[in-house]
Parts: C-alpha cells; structure tokens; sequence
C-alpha cells in the first residue's frame, strides 16, 4: 500500500508578518494523520496571487492532497478566491443553498446582512462545496490531474466543522489508507536530556520501521513511538519496554493532558477541588476550567495576588507571614488548609512565589491539603515570567494528581 | 532600493503530525520585519534528510536569507545538524567557548551533565558561531552562493534570544534595508463584516502601496496597514482617516493589547483592581497578571465556580441567587460589589453565565463596581466553550477600559 501525502498550504500577510500564529495546520495535521494520511510540508504564503499560484503548482509535486486555508473571509484583503477560479479554471456561479444559510445566519443573529456577507455565496462552477453550517464562507473540493485541492476558511472553528464533517468522510472514501500507528507516554518530573540518556539502547535496539520522538513542554516530557506497517503486538511490545524504562516519572501511557486526568480521578469519586494561587494569577484554575464538565468538581478558586489578600481574603495568619515571608512553606500549607476549609472541598491546592528572577534563588512553594493532611513542596524555577508560570502550573498539576492517588513526590 | 526577502524553514515531525503548533515562525517574522525584511515563505518539514535538502534548495530560489529552527535539541531524533553539514561541506569540530558554556550551565543548575549535552559543542566548522547564552545548542550562520543561512535552535527563548542578540543585529550590517511602515489601530465593539462595510470607500480610495489587513480575534479586531516606500507623511495621513471613521469602536492607535492599556491607566493613577469571575474559571485574572508588574496594580480575584462558593466565600446573599438565579444583573453586581470591598481595590470587575449553549439564550453578566457606583452588562454568547470564554475575557476587558475612562458602553 502507497503512503497518501498531503501538503498545506496557510495563506495570509499576517502570517508572514508575525501578528498570527498559525494553529491551524497542527489541527489538520492531527486529523489526517489519524487516518493515515501523512503530512508532507506545511507552507505559509502571503495575500499574493504569483505566490499563491507558485505554492499551489510546487505542492502538487510533493502531494496527493493540498489543502488551503484561509483568504475565504468576508473581507476585501482576501484574494484566495480569484486565484483559485484562475487555477482551475472556474467562474464564479451563485450557490442557492449556501446563500440562503448566510442569510439564515444573520436574520438568527439579528445583524445586519452586507453585501460582502452575500458575496460568500458565489462560487466556482467545477468545485464540489464543502457546506458550512457554523459560519459563512463554505469549503470547496477541487480535482485536477487526478491530485485533491481543498479550500477551507481560515477561522479555526469553521475549518474544523468542515474537516470533520466533511473533509475526512470524503477522503476516506476516495483513499485506502494505510494504518498509522502512534503510542504515546506522558511523564514529568525530569528533563528531556536526562530521559534522552536513560533511553539510548533503547533507541540505539528500535526497528529502523519505529521513530522516537521527544515532545517536551516545561514541566511535561511526552514522547510519541510512530511506526507505518508494523503490528499492533510488535508496536505493543516496544511501547511496553518504554513505559518500563520510564516508569518512575510516567503519568499516562496516552496522549492526555494531566487536567484531564485530576478531572476524571475527582469525577470517579464525587470528590471535589479548589485552588489557592498567588504567583500563578488565575492560570492554574483556567487550566482546570477549560476541561468540559469541570463545574462539577472545581468548586472555586482565590487569586491572593497581593500580601493583604492572603491576610483578609484567605486568613493567612500575619503573624505566619511575617516570620517565614510570604513564599514559604508555612503560608503555602495555610493558603491550602484555608482555602480546603473556605471552598469546602477534598482537595487544596495552593502556589506562592516568584516567577521573575530573583537574587539568589528564585522559587515557589506548592501546598496540597485534604481533611486532616497537608504537605508543600519547593520548586526552583530557571527561566523567565511567561515559562516559569508553564512551569509551576504543570508540576503543580503532577504534585496534585499524585497527592489524590496517594503517591510519593 | 531592493527588497530583501527571507524564507522560514521549521524542522520536526511534531509539526506534521500535529502535536507541535509552531509560534518561532510568527515571532522571527515580526522580528525581520521590523528591520524591514519581507517575510516570503514559510516553511515547515519532517526530520528526513532529502526533505530537508529540499526545503534547504528550493526556498533558496525565493529569498535572500534562510532561517531554519528546530532540530537542534540534544535527543537524537534531530538530525539538522549532520544535514546542514552535508549541504555546506562542513565538518564537526568542537568549539571550546561552547563546551565550557555547557559545562558551566550544567553546573549552575547542579545537574548531570550527559554526553548528549556535550555533543551541543561540535559545530561545522565553516560557520560563524551565534553563541547562546541562555541554553546549550548555539545557532550557525552560513553564507553559500551569496545566500545566508541561519540555523537556530525550536526552543523559542532560546531562538529569540539568538535572533535579538545575534541575527539581527549581523543583518543589519550586511544589507540596507527598506523601511517598510505599519500602522495599526485596536478596535473593540464590532465584528470583521460590519467594519469592513464601513471602510468600502476608504479602501477603493487607498494607493496601491498602501495595503489593509484584518486581524479579527473574538470581541477584538485588529486593521493593520502596511507600506513599503512611501513616507511617514502620507502614511499617517491615510491612517489618521481610518481612525476617524472608526473612531467610535477605536481601542488604541497602536499594537497593543487591552490587558497592557489596563494595567498602564491603573498604574498612571495608582488605582487598583479585583476580579471576580466564575465562568472565565480564572482566564480574566491570568491575562491581567500576565503584565509585568501587574502585582502593583492586581490585588486579587476570587473564582466562586459553585453557588456555594458565591455565597460563602463572595458573599452573594443567598436570597438575590434564589430570586434572580446566578446569571442575572443582581448576581452580577453583587458580585463586583462584594469583591471590591473585600479586596479594598479601586475598581472591581465581575462575569458569571454560560459558556455552552444553553436552550433559548446563552449568555452572561459582567459587572463593574468602584466606590459608591456599579453598573452590569449583558452579553450573548454564540460559540463552543473555549471561543465564548476569549469573547467574554476580551470583552470584559475592553468594558473594564471603558469603565475606568468614564467612557459610554
């Protein structure tokens, strides 16, 4: 079986001038890739139709697929329409459906409808359209010389419904895909390098077929065994010995976020959280927050950003932050104890430190509570601001899902 | 003047299967372009040798400088290292000033160090060294067939340090660079369509060299124009008439974001300000405190997720829930009113609502207190879990602005 190469092709001035990120072309890759089709390139071009043209005729020579996003917007600084029309040789013709579904929209929405809005309804005569429920601009399918060029908007949203729902139904029918397989582990507690050194016969004896690959964020090292055309048992087999090798740091032998675990540990048992964090600003309960159904164990949080909060919102003793300062293990075990009594819940966590540099050592204290217990933990932070707080939200994640599974730290 | 045009290569089957979202890319090209160079392509490809040659060839055609990130961490799923070699007929040879830099940070930090880590200090030996003061892979400057081509470790800290220490200032004394002008303006209020409406005219009537962008985020949009050879006079001229039509919804007449105008009135006026949210989960508090010294303006933020905590840590009265339910105006204002007092700070923002799709409306309340006056907002909401939790931040923030300049919302 052939492997089924896509490339994608992100178009936008502001992704070539830094004022966009692009997450989309991960989102894509993701997807394809769960059903086997591989990533080739990834190629980000301006609002030009010579680079638009150029990328379009170079990518056809790598791929089998080609997907566009972006330019499909309502606005006048997008041209991806045109070039496509150009390409394929299109005219553009009013689709009935489509414009019936933006002035639905707009008429629900109660907002006025402009002729750019209606202007998204016309459409090149030889694509199929890739109907868009959730926005206005629809996706469209092309062929020519037997290679798939899809167009999608660039709005994250409207480009995942449509993959979705449309694109990846479509391309398994048009494709037999050949499995790929992924294995996951998700470990914290030590560094990239020092993972690197403890598996070097472990990737020196790896089947030439099986890649290793280190995916580390600050905090949380996940590593990710890739194979196309082997079994099941033998892919099995290597990932067992891994997960061994790795097994005093290992947090999931799944691609998982740790959230998501504390979430379904506390879902389990009908028990509860809350969070007390200084340094953090909030980022330790958004982080929590953003899992769906979180309402049913997060009962609350306390941001005591400043000294007198942790005195008057959250009855820190001042006398303990007086003799042990406010980042200590004292006021760490308080600011939980307290917040564990205040919210009511089974489980306190607590952060309190610094996170820019400081002379001498810069550190946080992290406390755990539950009825009866508590227990802090000190945790020296290297970098800057923006790190150090990734840092401390996702080692404090790993000390909370240990503490909740009674696990030494 | 020539333009001088740069291509942005990303290495790593991260980023092809997805797991990876790519921000080096965004940030080097904000970078250039700031010392007037174009961005033209960017690119991102697996970790294999012949696509990697390939990308390396090919984006040569295109520009005048190539920049390559990634693939240069210690594990060995890197391979850039022995490809540039092969691609500009260089060997490895070890650089001391390197080796004892490793050395040194490795001992600083009291961590082992490993034969990978020394690995990081043999370098080709025909490229100028970008040496890398905050961590242990140094970046590598080529010139072939009057090309340069700069390799820079993924990590971003690390790759931006060496971009702003380093690259930068290197190709600002090789080339003369054009001045390429960008205005941007802020607005908040109204969505991408509507104000693409109100600016018909203002595009037909602006010179080919000037060109308009639209960079929406939810509850923000950001317009950008951008030149290449024309002169601050005349820039400022088209730009002081998009800000006069836009004048009403107009946030600020520069790149910036609305948490960074907060922080600065409250800082100018010593005033303070607390949070009170419960369905943004903590997201409105971690975007304040993700300003720089935003410990001298934040006091705190409480996050009553639960009823109960609403009740007996805000102090919402329990009767005002009962008779006007969670997400109502009074819980709204009950809520800002209690967390200003309790936090004593000048001004007090509170959100509580839904942010998944309820039957009938989906929406929620934000409410504003300072002393002896608050006031609420309703805001509907119409997309998935993490969408409506940006709207609502961004939102929140611009109505918390508005509030603190005395301004109508």
């Amino acid at each position: 079986m052939q492997s089924i190469y896509c490339s994608i092709i992100t178009i936008g001035d502001e992704l070539l001038i830094g004022q966009t990120i692009d997450t989309n072309s991960a989102w894509i890759a993701k997807r394809l890739n769960e059903i086997g089709i591989q990533i080739k390139r990834r190629v980000a071009v301006g609002d030009s139709k010579e680079d638009i043209l150029h990328a379009l005729n170079e990518e056809s020579i790598y791929a089998d697929i080609i997907i566009i996003t972006g330019g499909l917007g309502p606005t006048s600084d997008d041209i991806t329409k045109p070039v496509l029309c150009e390409y394929f040789n299109s005219q553009l013709i009013e689709n009935k459906e489509v414009l019936e579904h933006v002035i639905r929209i707009f008429t629900e929405r109660k907002r006025q409808l402009l002729e750019v809005n209606l202007r998204q309804a016309m459409l090149p005569n030889n694509c199929k359209v890739l109907f868009n429920e959730v926005g206005t601009a629809p996706g469209m399918w092309f062929m020519k010389n037997e290679k798939i060029y899809i167009s999608l908007p660039g709005v994250p949203f409207e480009m995942q419904h449509i993959i979705t729902e449309r694109v990846l139904p479509a391309l398994q029918k048009h494709f037999i895909t050949p499995q790929v397989l992924h294995r996951t582990i998700v470990t914290s507690g030590e560094g990239e390098s020092f993972i690197a050194n403890r598996l070097i016969e472990f990737e020196a004896n790896l089947p030439a077929s099986i890649k290793l690959a280190f995916l580390p964020k600050l905090g949380i090292v996940k590593l990710r065994l890739s194979a196309i055309g082997i079994s099941d048992f033998l892919m099995d087999q290597w990932f067992d010995e891994l997960k061994t090798i790795l097994s005093n740091i290992l947090v999931a032998d799944y691609d998982v976020e740790i959230e998501q675990i504390i979430f379904n540990l506390l879902s389990q048992n009908n028990e509860t959280l809350s969070i007390a964090e200084s340094c953090t600003g909030g980022r330790l309960a958004s982080v929590i927050t953003s899992i769906k159904g979180s309402s049913t164990v997060f009962k609350g949080g306390i941001i005591p950003y400043s000294i007198e909060a942790k005195i008057n919102v959250l009855n820190v003793p001042q006398q303990t932050i007086e003799n042990f300062t406010a980042i200590s293990e004292e006021t760490a075990l308080s600011m939980a104890e307290n917040c564990l009594a205040k919210m009511n819940s089974t489980y306190a966590i607590s952060v309190t430190g610094n996170l820019e540099k400081q002379i001498g050592e810069t550190f946080v204290w992290i406390g755990l509570a539950k009825q009866g217990y508590s227990i802090a933990k000190k945790l020296h932070v290297f970098y800057d601001r923006e790190k150090n707080a990734v840092l401390v939200t996702n080692t404090a994640l790993n000390l909370l899902r240990l503490f909740i599974l009674h696990k030494p730290y």
